[in-house]
Parts: structure tokens; C-alpha cells; sequence
């Protein structure tokens, strides 16, 4: 019991435990909502430079967990650099996000070998070290990867927006697109392996581009490979807890819960928490669901806002997070506000 | 019997009987990726001058007609022509989209007054009349609308894209945002009844812009502006099926199908057919869901997925169709192909 009391809140949820108040963190939490964050920013000249500096990581991932009480950690990092370090050339452009030498209209899509892209990506275990070092044993430490699919969709079109082409290319090349995923999972696999040698309780997997899929292609692009992952790191030896995050999968979420052996759920804003717990195994934890638009608006809308999410998951072994990443207009004074919220919630 | 069997297929389906093949029709049929459309569309100056010339619109409506067997035709307007005709400015950025001038930093939100809007409108229910004149009468007429939420997303915003700013209005602007509805609700319902006095058989209601709210956020901008213009037709005397379309709704779709008095519920390509029926009241028509994307691959790719479609709504009353428009990169072939296979489905 004493062992147990111990535990981070956010694992002891995680394991199936219902507490009253429940953990919190928040989902971009090291971001730029706070002004220590633009300035950190600064001294880094890309945003790839600045994921692979131990130094700057780890001062972004502390910067909130300076400002208010959080439940847990993420490594500061990105879904891309696993295909960077497969050696697909990745940047990112100001105001309008990643960009990558697409693969489609390549003659064939020859990815470099997972054991090399795991050493390339040494700086990444390297700023878990030292977040672990730093944090409150009370605070549970999160290493996170992109799903398959969301990080197969990027290296397709060489970019966000609709995934239109990915989803072409599924269907024109399925061999190929099987063949990219595999080669994801192994180097995802072998990627969150490494944080959790490293240090991270728990695992993170954001499969941000779950939306617009037709059940057979949710299948085959995001239930089986995600299956595949999960697999492959229990294979590896790793046992800690894996929240799956589809956002967006909208009605399939109940295939995603169940069939791909994921420990905890991510649940979108638009999900209600009721649909969540009734297609989710028995006793799996639930996290979310907070409008991020709400930490922008603060005030009392904001406050009904977490009440209600607070309300809808009562009863259920839940971590307090948003539906999705805090935006760069959510204010500080609002996480606190939020932050305080649901510390007091009883 | 006799004057049952007089009845389109598509309108049968819709009274809730289940046929084999089901009817079948396609979103934004009428449109790019037939270069007789591209051609027509040149004669007008702009998109709205296209949407309000009975005679070319009429044209654009039969132009798919002529070459499929199609079960029904639709309107040729926009969701927007409402907002145009309440006095909004309403234009359209080639490759781009609409553009408005938003509500959102104005002063104050008055819009122009129902009855008056409906008058400017009177060549969108002259083409209705034009279409009903040159169709066959196995062929269904479907008039259209946007859903009050997803119009005043556009009136808010200015724009389409990410929905932030609209939802960020709904939070900190509740009666403002609900008046708006209200407004929209009205001259909605005045513009459907007046498309059914013109001869459209049944109405669709594209509620596009569904996904991405909060279960109490989805209530107050979906499914009770909704309710509301159901209501408001019903008292108008309108008896026509009323199809109503919340695309990305996901595990909303619930809500949405069973409290707004709708007729038939438009499936989006995401959501499992068995889903839908499991939460559609008993008998409701289905319609959907083929990924558009299958039009532009084509080939066995699309067939399979389109008896994946027919196969998962088997049973059910089933409209075919896709589950979201059809884009400008599908060739007329593809389409012949598919329907050819849907109309040949025992």
C-alpha cells in the first residue's frame, strides 16, 4: 500500500485506479502559450536543432511544471524525427509547420535502417536522462511517438493539411504503404523502447490524422499497425503503460480501444466520455477532453467548460488533459486558472 | 402498389423499405470532374452569377443525368447563397473558396430581414422548377441547405479552414452566436420550404462542419438549431424526407440522428455502417459512405471499396453515395464504372 501511495498519480490511473481529483497535464504543455518558451525558443536556430539539444529540451519540459502542479511530463520532441532520422529531409516553416522531400513521386521509398536512425536520435534518450533527473518522483515522465499512419501521412505528402494523396496512395500502392508502416513500427518501436530505457513511465502515441478513414483502410493503416507496435515493444521488454490517442477516429475509436492492445485511451474533445467508456475494455483508463479553445477564452466558460469534462468522466479511472495541443493564444493565467480548477475538484 | 412502385427509388428508401440495388446518387455530382461542367461554368462570371442563372444551373444539374443513371438530381447552389441573401458579402477565391466579410470584430451582427432574403433567392427556386420540368419522374429532386451551425461558422469566421475562431465566438458570445442560429434557423427553413413549393422532392441538410465540438458545445450549435429547423418546416407544411448530414460528427452521430427529427442520416466515409444503424431510430434510410478518393484511384481499388460499402449496408435502407463530395480529380469513367456496379448489386 505504502509502494502503491507512491506511485505517480497519472501510472496509478493508468494501472485502472479511479481518483478523486484526477491527474492533470496538459497535451503541448512545454509550448508557446508561454512567453520562457518563445524566449528558449530563440537559441536554437531550427526547431529540429532545438528537439535534438538536451539543454533546450529539457529546460522546455520543466518551464510548466515550474508554473503549476502538473501530474506529469512529456519529453519535449516531435513525430518527425523518426523520419529524420530515417533520412528523409524534414523543416519546418514558420507559421506553417513541417515540411519533408515527399515520397510519393519517388521511384521507390528505401528508408534507412532502424538500429541507425535509434543512434541518430541519441539526443532524444539523452534529454529523458535528464528530465528524469530533474523531476519530482511525484510527477510521471511521458516519452511519446507519432502512430504509423500520422507519421506515414506526413512522409507521403511532405506535409499536413487533407491527406488526400495518402489516402490515394493506400489504395494505389498498398504493398508500398504496408511496407512504410512496417518500417515504422519497427523504428517506432525501437524509438520508445529507448525513452523508456532512458527514463519515461509511460508511452504517448499520437495518432493525430485518425480522421476520414473507411473502416477497412482504419484496419489496415491504423488498427493493425498500431497492433503491430504495441506487440513489437512488449517484445522488446517493455511493460509501461501505452495511452493510444486517435484523434479523430471519430465512431472507430471503439475497433482502436479494443483491438490494438493499447493500455489508456486519448479521447477527443468532440468524443463524449460516455461513448468512450462504453467501447473501451473493462477498467481502461480514459484521458481528456478539454476544449483547448477554452484556455484561450478563460473565465467562467472555461470553468464550465472543465466541470463539464470533470462531470462526464466521474466514475471512470480518468486523467484530466485537453481533446487536443494547448494553442499558442491560450494564456498562462488560464492554465492556472484550469490547473487550480481541477486540483480542488472533489 | 401500383402508385408505390411509381415512386423513385430514392424516395421509397427514404420512406424506410430496403432495396436491392440501392438508389444511388453522388455528392456534388454536378461539378469538375465533368469537362462539360468546366465548360458551363465558363459562361458565368462568377460562382454566385453561376449559383443564381436558373438556366445555367439547371444545365449543370443535367449534365450528370445525361450520362448516368443516376436515382436523383440536386439542386446546383451553395450553402452560402443564405448569408449572400441576408445581406453578407459572400465571394469566391478560385482554388481557394468563399471568402465573406466576417461577423467576427464587427460591432454588432444584424442581418437582413427572412422574407426579404427569400425574394432575393427567387432564381434558385426558378432552377428548381426548371430541373423538376426537364426531369424524368423516376428520378428523385433533391433542395439543399447548409445546417445552421456550419453556415454561421463561415458568417463568423469569414472563411472555411480550422474552426477556432467560430467556436472561440460560441464560448465567449453564447446569445450572439444564438441569435445568429435562430436567424439562420428561419430563413433556412423559409428557403427549404421554398425549394419543396418548387418541386424538390427532399431535402438535404449539409451540416459539413460537424466535427471538433465539445458534447455540450455539439448540443447547442448542432443538434438543437437542427431540431429547430425541422420544426420550423414541419410547421411550415412541409412533409418532404429531410436528410440531414453531420460530417465528422463521429460518436456524436448519435445525438444528432435521434433528436433532431431528421428523416434519413447522411454517413460520413469514416463512420461504420453498423454504427449508424445502431444508433439510428429504427428504419431510418442510411446514405453514404464511399471514399471520394476511390473515384480519382478507380480500378479494383475502388470496386472493392464500393462493395465493401454495399455489403456493410446490407439490410439496411441504404442510399449509395459518398461519403463526402466527389472531388475535381475523378474522371466521368470512374464514376460510370461505379455506378454500373451498384446498379448491377444483387
Amino acid at each position: 500500500m505504502a509502494d502503491r501511495e507512491k506511485l505517480p498519480a497519472l501510472l496509478r490511473v493508468l494501472n485502472g485506479e479511479r481518483l478523486d481529483p484526477p491527474p492533470i497535464w496538459i497535451m503541448r504543455q512545454a509550448g508557446r502559450y508561454l512567453p520562457e518558451y518563445r524566449e528558449l525558443r530563440k537559441r536554437a536556430k531550427s526547431f529540429l536543432d532545438f528537439c535534438y539539444s538536451p539543454s533546450l529540451a529539457t529546460e522546455a519540459v520543466m518551464q510548466p511544471l515550474r508554473r503549476f502542479p502538473l501530474d506529469a511530463a512529456i519529453l519535449f520532441s516531435d513525430i518527425l524525427v523518426v523520419p529524420d532520422a530515417l533520412g528523409q529531409k524534414v523543416w519546418f516553416v514558420e507559421g506553417e509547420g513541417p515540411r519533408l522531400e515527399p515520397l510519393i513521386g519517388r521511384d521507390s521509398w528505401t528508408l534507412g535502417d532502424p538500429a541507425k536512425a535509434i543512434q541518430r536520435l541519441a539526443p532524444v534518450y539523452e534529454t529523458v536522462e535528464r528530465i528524469k533527473a530533474n523531476l519530482d518522483p511525484s510527477v510521471a515522465l511521458i516519452g511519446f511517438a507519432g502512430g504509423p499512419w500520422t507519421v506515414a501521412t506526413y512522409m507521403l505528402q511532405g506535409r499536413g493539411g487533407d491527406k488526400d494523396e495518402a489516402r490515394r496512395a493506400a489504395y494505389q500502392s498498398p504493398r508500398a504503404v504496408e511496407d512504410l508502416l512496417d518500417a515504422l513500427v519497427e523504428t517506432t518501436a525501437q524509438h520508445l523502447a529507448a525513452q523508456v530505457r532512458a527514463g519515461a513511465d509511460c508511452l504517448q502515441i499520437f495518432e493525430s490524422w485518425s480522421e476520414g478513414l473507411s473502416p477497412a483502410l482504419f484496419q489496415k493503416l491504423i488498427v493493425l499497425p498500431t497492433r503491430k507496435l504495441v506487440t513489437r515493444l512488449r517484445e522488446l521488454g517493455v511493460t509501461a503503460p501505452i495511452i493510444g490517442f486517435p484523434r479523430g477516429a471519430g465512431a472507430q475509436i471503439a475497433a482502436y480501444a479494443q483491438e490494438t492492445g493499447i493500455t489508456a485511451l486519448g479521447v477527443d474533445t468532440q468524443t463524449p466520455a460516455s461513448y468512450a467508456f462504453d467501447v473501451a475494455p473493462e477498467g481502461m483508463a480514459l484521458q481528456g477532453n478539454l476544449d483547448p479553445q477554452t484556455l484561450v477564452v478563460g473565465g467562467e466558460a472555461m470553468e464550465d467548460a472543465a466541470r463539464e469534462v470533470l462531470i462526464a468522466f466521474r466514475g471512470m479511472p480518468h486523467i484530466f488533459n485537453l481533446g487536443h495541443g494547448i494553442t499558442p493564444e491560450a494564456t498562462p493565467e488560464n492554465v492556472e486558472q484550469l490547473v487550480r480548477l481541477v486540483k480542488s475538484w472533489a
